[in-house]
């Protein structure tokens, strides 16, 4: 089940990055569960990580890895190697020097991840048996095998391409990630890998991606729970004949922005393969005193499940979007200014129901498979935008049944 | 369906406290949906109110009227008069007037109180007609009607009787609550009524309220939804043979805690009857650095969708309560210091897995129905409990079909 699920688009090669997938056997299915990321030379790697105070132990020596110039990415779904102590520290050294004993360099220039039940150990000796047909699969043409090979929960995989002229010269951006459960990234993101053959220095391709999950992957939410494992990896190989890209040029601004849309695409991909989801709310607070009062305001009506069961059932029942409103913490905020509405519909104005508001027309717009929640605070000019899904008897299936 | 729901106890009159019902029409049920209290004059009351920003007009009129001497509470169940705007605040009135107009008295005497459909106008001549009904009805033996009228989605009625001996003389306590839906108190509670037959001083008897409320409402949630109408009411009648209670002395700390008792053990009720729950979960974190840090913790657990379905399902995936904890914003907190407890199974130690713990022992715990997460942070001395309850179909259900 998805939201307005769109087929996996074309993803032209990037040069310079190299992709290798094949099945270890770590999810017990057929399905590919390892995928290795192999970058030019030339490669600048930024990446952001969990927040979360129990990081899994790939994140944290992803973390230390970053910036010995990484040139590779050993990627598992079907296992999180989170909450596996010390033990899982080695485990993760393990397969990063398991993957260079193949392919040469040195393991301090693996970044692993890892997604999938948390607490139990990672099964090394299926990867290190895996690894040497995935460095045989290493092709630049291999982006949906990919985007699939990190599925977890997901029911469709996740890819956007764009392509941007600098100074005359194409540049691409390939990006894919997967998540549909225990989403509420936190000042990172989940799992996204993002290439581009842009030529861009380290510190600065580390200013574009954090800005871009800022807005992107920090916006969404399907259950306010923030996983352990949520990285975001943004490759640049630099084999592209744009120029060099240098801070505060026109060509920082235009990479900037495609990232940031390739970013927000991703990530709301994410929402609408949010598990169990029926549709997609778009929250939009505006009027607010400060962007983090917006989101705020956004992310209580996004968690409230009361709202997200109300969304399920189609029921414009806009008392409990006030309430939650309500509720955020807000100080001083006065009913009386608050507008709220349903695309274009106005429902509350001046402390109550509007008066021009009609059940039927509310109705209209929640028979919607998305919606936009308008909420106007009537206390300054900021605004800011998250995206959520509903809450529905899947939800409580998948998550009940699966073991995270 | 409720988890452990015991038979309605034997509430005995409380001297002085006078209870009306009548069905009123507002619910289109043939349950009672109107109650009235009258307290004799020498009572004294105090109160607590939901801090949601958007509270109910009933709720902002109440606080008005609680420091005027009040002699009534006015109650309707199917209609929170919540979003309302002007017209609620006229309405309230309207109904605090109508009272009066039969029972003689001011109406600023009387406390109204509302729980039902947020956004929809209070039928006040339904109350109106009603009125003269409920005030005959009146008499001291009426609790377990009491109790009734003020259910909505409450699968049963909640009532907790206790009695202490003040200097030879018996002083008892009643007290009711209703509640299984947008729950999650702050700072006050949901809808309960607490009367005694104690004498004591106003300032005094919302000291115990107050005191009582934070360590027995606040510490419970359902769904994380704060009410618009939260309301927690304790009259004392003054009528017992026992002397007045005065500050600081023996009995101040008597009936203090036995205040604390009554209002925990309907808190516990209200989890009990939590919208389609089937599992109790007492949440206790321990060995914290304060008495915030530790509810932080225990709520961001006890709100996880995650945790909850797994609680619905049995299935003790002790990952999900980790990534909780690890999320709950706790500063410079260190996994290796983390324990964490099923009952008495320890399942975390040392940052990972323990190495005693065993899937059949954790299995064990998780087929009951009553559960006890025990979280130790080891940062210091302090420790809090949160109740709360699992996440099953039947919450989706609940909210999917109910208009709140």
């Amino acid at each position: 089940m998805a939201v307005g699920q769109t087929d996996f688009p074309n993803m032209p090669p990037i040069s310079g990055i190299q992709i290798g997938t094949t099945n270890a056997g770590i999810k017990q299915t057929v399905r590919d569960d390892l995928l290795i990321f192999q970058f030019s030379e030339t490669a600048t790697c930024a990446a952001v990580f969990t927040q979360n105070a129990f990081c899994a132990a790939p994140v944290v020596l992803a973390r230390e890895n970053l910036l010995q110039s990484p040139r590779w990415l050993l990627i598992n779904s079907g296992n999180a190697n989170a909450g596996t102590g010390e033990q899982g520290m080695v485990d993760a050294r393990q397969t990063c020097d398991d993957l260079v004993q193949i392919t040469g360099g040195k393991m301090q220039q693996v970044l692993p991840f890892s997604t999938g039940v948390i607490g139990q150990s990672l099964p090394v000796e299926k990867i290190k048996n895996a690894l040497p047909k995935a460095v045989s699969n290493l092709a630049e043409n291999n982006w949906e095998n990919a985007a699939r090979a990190i599925m977890t929960t997901d029911t469709f995989p996740k890819g956007v391409s764009k392509e941007i002229s600098l100074n005359g010269e194409t540049i691409t951006i390939n990006g894919i990630s997967k998540g549909a459960g225990m989403i509420q990234p936190n000042m990172a993101t989940m799992l996204s890998f993002i290439a581009t053959d842009a030529k861009i220095s380290q510190p600065l391709l580390q200013q574009c991606l954090s800005n871009a999950t800022e807005l992107s992957f920090n916006r969404i939410t399907v259950d306010g729970d923030t996983s352990t494992n949520d990285a975001c990896v943004l490759m640049a190989s630099g084999c592209s004949n744009a120029p060099q890209i240098l801070a505060g040029s026109e060509n920082h601004t235009l990479f900037s922005a495609a990232i940031l849309d390739v970013a927000k695409a991703l990530a709301e991909l994410i929402v609408r393969d949010g598990e169990g989801a029926t549709k997609l709310m778009r929250i939009v607070v505006s009027e607010a005193s400060s962007d983090a009062e917006a989101v705020q305001v956004a992310k209580t009506i996004a968690h409230s499940p009361l709202v997200k069961t109300a969304f399920f059932a189609s029921d414009p029942n806009w008392g409990r979007i006030l309430a939650a409103v309500g509720r955020a913490g807000v100080v001083e905020m006065e009913l009386e200014k608050i507008r709220l509405y349903l695309d274009d519909v106005c429902i509350v104005r001046d402390g109550g129901r509007a008066a021009d508001y009609t059940e039927e027309a509310g109705q209209a717009v929640m028979n919607q498979a998305e919606i936009q929640i308008g909420v106007k605070l009537g206390r300054g000019d900021f605004s800011q935008t998250v995206l959520t899904c509903d809450f529905s008897y899947d939800y409580v299936k998948i998550n009940a049944e699966y073991r995270t």
